[in-house]
This record gives structure tokens, C-alpha cells and sequence, in this order.
């Protein structure tokens, strides 16, 4: 490989991932430069936050505009974080026709289309490898991997912090709180831990991963999700009687009236792939009709993997502007100007329901009847013995019943002047492996 | 994405992989043409064998130079197997300036440098992603998505024949006679199943991936290789009461002085990933410096799988040729004309040994003693009880030791008398999950 150019690299936003990014350029230059044919180097760095002077040589501006226009930047690593500044920069970028590479899902998941639809008019590529599934190279396997199938479904775990949270509550027989707080201490979670516990950012990344497994646009915030924030030690106990643990999943999955999209907990068999996906790991599951069952599995953050992945996309894009072979890049899912179309009665599954009650007589029966009036037959009641009767955790399974049909049930269980907390159903995977 | 031209398709060897790619083709054009910017139809075919005319309309030639030169055909897709004359085609094809594809690992692991050479001298591409692991693109995973990292390891289970037949070993109880007639009668296993349960197969293919990931020329028969031949229905019965199970892995792991390649039965923990790996399934894990433990899993082989592979290659030749961004690919470890620096004393790892013995008294202080000598230590002995004391089989498992220090205390202990067959090593994995 003759390297015949230098391609420069900006870096807005110069937290983890963007120093993460520089170390890995300057300590393996040499490989890379023989990898892709192009020298790659940070030459300015963009943060709001004033910063030491790094160690090489580049220049500091306090102003993303004066870094995205630097005539000395050739492509654009935004990692900034948030939508509207993120947006501003990747946009001003692209329409001056530099190519751009980001980790930012909430950006992608809130304007995917809209940056894309420049991309593509200006014939200027823009990375997201490092979007979903850290250093996971789940976007390529998508867009090229399994491009000449028709996908079934994408699913897995997409937030690794709340798997790390799971994972600690079930080994540990910890309540949600306390994994937490050691998901902090160890810097696994922020101290707003919202995003990652509510779902949100597995939400965001499914609707990454949808658009370009399926086509059609994808409104992230319309996606049912449910995060983990209501899940007790009682139901890893539980679950354990189950053979069985929970993982939070997002799921986007074809039926024959459209495509079905939630992130809710499951309750996944010991057996199961999904099952042996530990700690801040991911794993996404692909499912097509003549590439069969795939899955990708590794770590789901941290600076490192996602630097492995924004330099993925940056290798690439250096490679193609060296040998002149730079244009968009064929993402043909966030192309699609139509809405995808969404299932909104999807097919019958099995419900693990756990419900907390003031244990009276005549209770389990009122319980029954409620579901019995909904159609939703229970196959077994769990109950641990020596539990507090004023406030009892016990579990019902129910045999296949669509998720919609399940949820009216529910809000009438809820109401119920025993019930001592909402009835927290897990949806009961199927074994995949 | 404009659709702006045909481009055509000649397949040389016309069996399972290649009539799947022509349906696959056939029946996804539309979706196939959106995606990469360019219609691909299939219009030549050759085989040796006479064929019935295909439903579509392309040109049967008896013979691949005919095919190969035929003005008709822009990209040759080569399976027909085997290295002789398979190779006589891909050069050909390469040399007169046509892009090719293949899933042909014997062909890889045997000429795989010579072919690049080709590739890189005409500046066309060679496409191999359905080489290994069938539809899972872990090509692209090593070449693309880890490509600006370093590589500890890359190991995995590489033939799904064989793990189908300890699949089956273990749920059935069965001999390996039996598990294998089994893969025959289902089509899992040919005739002559040499290559796939002596580990030939998993050996080339873990050829093409050590080059990948290190970089380097790799002698694939040189590789150490051991198959699963020898396996008995006592070693998962012993397997099960050490919590593990029994798997076929092909590993190239990198150490001070060079990099490690063997392939061996190992003894897998069951709550290692691997251990989850069944069936006629594959799983690549890489191991890298940045990137941390990733595992790519699917089918292993079978036509649609292997086409879906074939096709992604298919597609990204194509829509380079479209816009005109033809050339050879960055598959830089092929590149390499040194020879990889293999490590011939790899680090201690743990042993289980199998042995069958007629049981005496002192046979075994004996067997103690030959492994004391060469400074191995025993960690403990399992033995079934109610086993024929003529032929008894029973497990010893020894602490870490390397290797080639382990195998020549093998050879003095397989000319113990009481030894009624050779020691049976497996390499006893560390969980990596």
C-alpha cells in the first residue's frame, strides 16, 4: 500500500471517546497508516471546558465553527453529545462537504434522516459505527454483512449499563438501588442514570438499528419503552426458580402488518445466548431469512471499543479520499423518506407478571377473574414461602397474549386496592440460541 | 441511490453455494439493486456435470475458461472447490481484470498470497467473506472493524460439522461413529467427512484469519491439528462431572515471541460463551488490545448462508464498479510477505487427559511418574466407577504446562503397556464469556 496522503482529523467535543481516539491515532500510526493508506492525525480539538494542551502538537478552539471550517481538518469526529449543538456541527460539516464520523445515538436516533438526506445530496460519507454496540461492528454487519437478505428481526441487549446493573442484582441479590450506586462508583453509569435505566438510550440505538435493518423512517420517541428502574431482587429469586434471569431488551421485529419496536426486560432462559451476556456487555441478534441466526457480541461502551469503532469508520473514509473513491456511503435504511411501517397488535407471547399484594382471601381469585375477563389465561403461580404477607411478591405466567391486549389487562389489575405496586410484566423469550 | 447499470455475474461451479446466490439474486433483485446501486443478474453458468437448462435465462458453458473470458460476465464467483483448478480460475479471472468472489478455504489457506499478489498487481478485488463462518462477516469484523486495534487472539469454533457431531455426543450419549452417521444421513457431513472431523477444514480457516489479523504469510499445513476422531461418549459423561463441555477450536493467539495456531478439541466450561456455540454453528471471539473480547456467531455453512456471504461481497464489487471506485481491497494481512513469526512454546495452560488403561496395581504411580518426570503436576483424577477394569477409561487433569512439553510426556506414556490406546489431551479453556 503506497500512503500517499495525510488526512486530518477535527475533533469536536474532546471527552472519552474523542481522547480515546487520539491516543489510539498517535500510538499506532504506523499500522493504521499501512492499514488504510492514508496518514491520519488530529491536527484541532474542539471543548467548552477549558483543557491541559495535549501532549502532540494540535490546535485548541473554543468554538466548534472555528473547527469545523479550519482549512487544516479534513474530516469531522463529533462527539460532542446531545441533538442540537451535535446536530449544528455535523450538518455545518457535511454541507461544507467533509465527511463526518459520531458515536451519537441520540443525535442519529432524533435526525438520522434529516442528516443523511445532506450526506447523500452533498455525496459526502457519514460514519456511525461507534453508535450502537461500542466497538461492535454491528452497523457494518447490517448495512453490509446480511445487505443482500431480508431480516426477520434485530434485538439484543443495547445498554450496558443497565446490563451491568442486572447482572449485579442477580449475582449479588442486590436491590436496584444499590447496583446502582456501584455502577456509579465504578463509572459505569452517570449520575443522572436516566438515559440508561429508563431505556432511552437502548431505545435510541434500536431505532438506529431498525431503520437500517427494515428502511423507513423511525420516530424514536414513539417506541414503547420500559427500563429496569421497577425490577426487585425478588424477581431475580424468582426468575431463578425459572431457570431463567432478565436482561433489557430492544426488539424490532417484522410481522406480516409491519414492524414491532419496544425495549422492555425479559425474562431470558439460562440457556439462551442472550443469557451468558454479562456485565457492561452488548449483544445484538440478527434474524434473516437466508443468513439464519447471528449474533454480535462485545463491550458496549467505554472509550477504547467506541474509539476502535469511530476509527473503523475514520480508516475507511481516509482510505476511499486518498484513492479518490470518496461518496456517501450506501446506509439505503435512513434513505427512506416513508415511515416504516409499525405492527401495533404484535403476535401472542408469554408474560411473566409479578405482583406486590396486601395477601387477603379472595385476592388471587379477584386477580384471576381479572384476566379471565381480558382472555389471558395463567399457566402458574409462583410464591416463595416465608415472605411478608402485607406486601407479598408472587408471580403469574400467562400463556401468549399480544403485548397491547396484556397492557389493558394490567391497568386494570393495577387498580385493584390490593395490589400494593403496578404489576410488572417481563415478556418471556422463546430460547434462541 | 440512481441505478445506472447491469452488472453481470458468472458462476464457475455450480453446486449448493453458487445455485443458492443465483435464487438469492433471482429473488431479492429489486431490493439488492436499491441497496448497492447497481442490478447484479447471474448471466453465465459452468459445471462440469451435465445440469438441467436453469429457469432463468444464462448461458451454460461446459468449460471455466469459457466462462472466465466470456465479455458477458464483469465478476466471476468461483465455486467450484477444491485448489487446482480453482485456482487456475481466480487467476485467470484476476489476471484479465475481473473482479472475483469466493468461499473457497482450501483455495485461501493453500494460495491465498499468491492470489492477493494478483489482485493487488491488477488492482482488482478479491472478495472472500463466505470463507469462514458461512453468512457471519467476520472478514469484514477483523479487515474493517477492528482494524485499528491489535489483536491478542482470535479463536472459535470453525467447522459446524463437528460441532454438530459433539453436540450430538454429548446430548445423545452417543459414540462418534454413531453422531457422524447421523450428519451424513442429514446432510451435515459428506461421504468422506476427513476434513471436517480431523480439523483440516477449521485448520485453513483459521489460516485466512491468523494472516487477517497479524499479518503475515501462514504455511496452513504446518498448523498442529488434532480432530475429534477420538473422541469417545466417556469423555462428555467425564466432560459433564468437570461442569464442561467438549468443543473443536481453532485458536491463533499472540505471545512475546510470536503468534500461537493450533486447533484442538477443548474442554469448554459451560458457562463459557463456546459452550453455548450447538449445532452446525460457528463463533469467532477476538481478543484485542482496545477493542476487548468480541464474538461473531451464525451458521457456519449451508447454502443460503453461505450466499448471503457471498453476496455482500457481490454487492459492495458492484457498487464500486458503478460509481467507478473500483480496486483491490485493503486486506492488508495478505499483503505480507514475511512469514508470520509463530511461537513453538506457547504459555502453560491447564490439560485434561483421557486415558484407558488395564487396571493393575502400580499402573497408576506409573502413569504419575512419567508425568512427574517431565515436571508436570496432577490436579486431580476422576474415575467413573462400574467401568470394564480391562479397558478403563479415566481423566487426570494436570496443572498449566506448555504444550510441546506436554506432548512429549504423551509419547512416553503411550508406550506404557497398560495403555490401551493413546492419551487423549484436551485443552482445558479459561472462561472468556
Amino acid at each position: 500500500v503506497e500512503i500517499v496522503r495525510t488526512i486530518r482529523v477535527g475533533i469536536a467535543g474532546f471527552g472519552t471517546v474523542g481522547q480515546a481516539t487520539a491516543r489510539i491515532l498517535a500510538s499506532h500510526q504506523a499500522e493504521i497508516a499501512a492499514r488504510c493508506g492514508a496518514v491520519l492525525c488530529v491536527t484541532a480539538i474542539c471543548r467548552r471546558s477549558p483543557i491541559a494542551a495535549p501532549a502532540f502538537g494540535v490546535t485548541v478552539h473554543s468554538d466548534w465553527r472555528a473547527l469545523v471550517t479550519n482549512p487544516e481538518v479534513d474530516i469531522v469526529l463529533e462527539t460532542i453529545g446531545g441533538v442540537t449543538e451535535a446536530r449544528a456541527v455535523v450538518e455545518t460539516a457535511l454541507e461544507s462537504g467533509k465527511p463526518v464520523v459520531t458515536a451519537n445515538k441520540n443525535l442519529l436516533a432524533a435526525q438520522g434522516e434529516a442528516l443523511m438526506k445532506i450526506a447523500d445530496r452533498r455525496n459526502v460519507p457519514l460514519g456511525f459505527e461507534a453508535a450502537v454496540a461500542g466497538g461492535v461492528p454491528v452497523i457494518r454487519a447490517i448495512a453490509e454483512g446480511t445487505a443482500a437478505d431480508r431480516l426477520r428481526s434485530v434485538h439484543g441487549i443495547l445498554n450496558g449499563t443497565a446490563n451491568y446493573i442486572l447482572t449485579r442484582m442477580e449475582a449479588g441479590g442486590v436491590e436496584f438501588a444499590e447496583a446502582l450506586s456501584e455502577a456509579q462508583r465504578l463509572g459505569y453509569a452517570e449520575a443522572d442514570p436516566s438515559f440508561d435505566v429508563e431505556g432511552i438510550d437502548a431505545r435510541d440505538k434500536l431505532a438506529i438499528l431498525a431503520r437500517l435493518a427494515f428502511g423507513g423512517k423511525v420516530d424514536a420517541g414513539a417506541i414503547a419503552t420500559m427500563g429496569i428502574r421497577e425490577l426487585t431482587a425478588v424477581d431475580m429469586v424468582y426468575a431463578a426458580k425459572l431457570d431463567a434471569t432478565i436482561r433489557l431488551v430492544g426488539a424490532a421485529e417484522k410481522h406480516a402488518n409491519g414492524v414491532a419496536l419496544t425495549v422492555r426486560p425479559w425474562l431470558v432462559p439460562r440457556r439462551d445466548l442472550l443469557a451468558k451476556v454479562e456485565g457492561v456487555n452488548n449483544a445484538v441478534i440478527l434474524a434473516g431469512e437466508r443468513a439464519g441466526v447471528q449474533m454480535f457480541y462485545g463491550p458496549g461502551a467505554g472509550g477504547d471499543p467506541t474509539a476502535i469503532a469511530v476509527l473503523s469508520d475514520l480508516m475507511e473514509i481516509a482510505g476511499d479520499m486518498v484513492t479518490g473513491r470518496l461518496a456517501a456511503k450506501p446506509a439505503s435504511g435512513f434513505r427512506e423518506t416513508n415511515d416504516l411501517p409499525l405492527c401495533h397488535q404484535p403476535p401472542p407471547v408469554r408474560w411473566y407478571l409479578r405482583l406486590v399484594i396486601d395477601d387477603a382471601p379472595g385476592v388471587l381469585a379477584r386477580v384471576a377473574g381479572i384476566l379471565g375477563r381480558h382472555e389471558i389465561n395463567i399457566d402458574f403461580v409462583l410464591q416463595e414461602p416465608n415472605l411478608n404477607k402485607r406486601r407479598l411478591p408472587f408471580v403469574i405466567t400467562v400463556e401468549p397474549v399480544s403485548e397491547p391486549l396484556l397492557l389493558r389487562a394490567l391497568v386494570e389489575l393495577d387498580r385493584d386496592p390490593a395490589l400494593q405496586a403496578p404489576v410488572l410484566p417481563l415478556r418471556m423469550a422463546a430460547a434462541s440460541g
